[in-house]
């Protein structure tokens, strides 16, 4: 198997650099441009502390039309209050200006710290370059310039064909847990050279990060940055995929995999984690009643020390379930760990099934099914273990 | 300051005993009891998965009637199906049948391991002795046969006086955390020697748990067998204390500083906390929303492992705050630790600033005040630091 080598797709072109936001000196400036304005769509941060280059870009987003998307990291430009958004407007304007496009066909991300001021001059200085330079970076240096804890870039890509012709989707995203520090922090980029129908970007979009980043948790932290774009450039010229089409419901499928794909390499990034669980729920009253469980389940710090320690402590799993919210019959209640039941009946199934749950348990990935036995709802949820190095990384940063 | 030497109130007797329910052959078992049929109330675990005594003493105790009380550690009867209802049965009836009362004036408590059947011969053994030694416990005694995981026995009393009569209440706690490795959890016993008005003593109780109980956090797990009781023998032969009178509120108000104390000592007993904090909101819309963010901020791991590390990471509480699901104006946000201001208008104070809160951060108790600026609304909650030991204690307790 050789590594992939991923691409963007058509009709995007991309710079970064180090701009010296970081003190490190990596790369943290990075810019992406469309050829022309191309439509778009995005998810935002539900946190009512919302960072200045949120509060900039989540409008003209939802304008359905983009550009230009500049991410620097090193810095979030959140919580700090009115300058913070003179400054994320002007990071606009400066890339407006070099590019010669109006300044609300650009999106600004930024990553990092909360409540430091953003160093404008590394902005001032940089983003002309970039905006000269576009074609010379590739996926992996935009990647680079986006991460800031991550222990490894994240990149994903998906090619279908629509009417004989290839799209591509390239997903881009950064995240360890939630926050490092006081870092502000999950961003996702996806570009696209398919010809999408209007609002069809949007629909698809809000299902597949459904389906995806909000079915993920490290610590149950919302950032005040979280931000996922999609943008498509249509270059591919096929045929613009329609409502209901069969070419919809292949991009749908791609998209949704592209970003579950970037969800997981997040959590399996996660602060201090070394395990990838995910928690499957069936036979709940309804889908909302599942993921009740399934959320309760995910977050539970006893669950999560537990994987940490290959503890095949199922009376934390049933607990957890039985505080979500959700109907529960603790009497039907079964669990399964990968394929070893564990619980039936309520009941736990002895010494010897724990024994062998416990192998399971030191897997680097393996799955949780809980079955309530009281209707069809399903979900599910990623999660990661709790152990020392969510500790270390979290509490003795400054020290 | 003499150590302060606890009696049971007036009109109540107890025994305990180490039964070998606990494999250590520390103390497991007690009996407490009032010399007739006396006024009680009671609040139960929210879980719906609810641990056998729970099911069998929550309508006992609701029905406003209660004569002994008999509590184990050890095991917790919890995820023990039909057989352990017939056991927390059965353990009813061997009180009843010693005593010779009406089994439904016997309320059962249980705390320990999950998911394994009680063994009833240490109780068919042990309780006929147990109720024919009643006096021979001190409160002492009683502290130690309910603690599991505890580090050390929650006991709290107030006396007060009511037309010139001294009441005396009497509260046992037990719990550190939630929940040690398979540990179902939180329980609490207040006796008092009051005569309580019909109803008054429900009304009392809640709203006293809503105040101490309800407002502390460790890990965010809720517990199956979670149990809060209040029973009073009304032999200080006060003139009953009835509902709106003066009387009725220092009776509240000496029930609320016990519960809260027996709280904030299951709090400090937290798994792996070395510190206590207070959170503090003030200035919400209103006390629900106070609450709501009191609530987030308490069980962010994110915060708590900065109370761990003594970092003043004031970023992590307002994304906190901001996630809450509260009305929050990022803009407005003041946050204060102890007297040392670190934010105002949403903007931090520097690092000077950081630089005397990091010293507080230090100390094993301090309080951290959010200023939310929009109204009237406050609220508190306690919490406990999320350090290594905590990760320790709930990992690698099997191994």
């Amino acid at each position: 198997m050789t590594e992939p080598v991923f691409e963007l797709p058509r009709g995007f072109r991309a710079a970064s650099c180090s701009a010296g936001i970081k003190k490190s000196g990596k790369p943290d400036l990075t810019l992406i441009c469309a050829d022309r304005p191309v439509r778009c769509a995005g998810v935002f941060t539900t946190n009512k502390v919302v960072a200045a280059p949120v509060v900039v870009s989540a409008p003209r987003v939802r304008s359905g039309l983009c550009q230009a998307v500049l991410v620097n990291s090193g810095n979030a430009n959140a919580c700090t209050g009115e300058p913070g958004m003179q400054n994320a407007l002007r990071c606009g304007e400066l890339v407006a200006t070099a590019l010669g496009i109006d300044p609300q066909l650009v999106a600004i991300s930024s990553t990092g710290v909360i409540g430091k001021p953003l160093p404008m001059a590394c902005f001032e200085k940089h983003v002309p370059q970039l905006a000269a330079n576009l074609g010379s970076a590739g996926v992996d240096d935009v990647a680079a310039a986006i991460m800031t804890t991550d222990a490894f870039p994240k990149i994903c890509s998906r090619i279908i064909e629509v009417d004989g012709r290839k799209i591509s989707l390239l997903g881009l995203a950064k995240g360890a847990g939630m926050i490092h520090p006081d870092m502000a922090t999950m961003l996702a980029f996806v570009f696209t050279d398919a010809l999408v129908a209007e609002g069809l970007l949007e629909a698809s979009l809000k299902r597949a990060v459904e389906g995806s980043f909000n079915r993920i948790t490290v610590d149950r932290d919302t950032s005040t940055n979280d931000m996922v774009l999609l943008m498509a450039s249509g270059v591919a010229a096929n045929r613009e995929i329609a409502f209901g089409s069969p070419a919809a419901e292949s991009f749908d499928q791609a998209l949704g995999e592209v970003l579950l794909e970037l969800a997981k390499m997040i959590v399996r990034d996660g602060e201090g984690a070394t395990k990838l669980v995910r928690i499957q729920i069936v036979g709940a009253t309804n889908d909302a009643d599942a993921l009740l469980v399934a959320r309760s389940i995910a977050t539970s710090a006893l669950v999560k020390t537990a994987f940490f320690g290959a503890d095949a402590n199922w009376g934390r799993i049933i607990a957890a379930a039985g505080y979500a919210g959700a109907e529960v019959d603790p009497d039907r209640v079964g669990i399964v760990f990968d394929e070893v039941p564990m619980v039936a009946g309520g009941l736990g199934l002895g010494s010897e099934q724990e024994a062998l749950a416990s192998v399971i348990l030191q897997k680097p990935e393996f799955t949780v099914t809980v079955e309530l036995g009281l209707g069809q709802g399903s979900a599910f949820y990623y999660t990661s273990d709790l152990g020392y190095n969510y500790v270390r990384i979290n509490a003795d940063y400054r020290t």
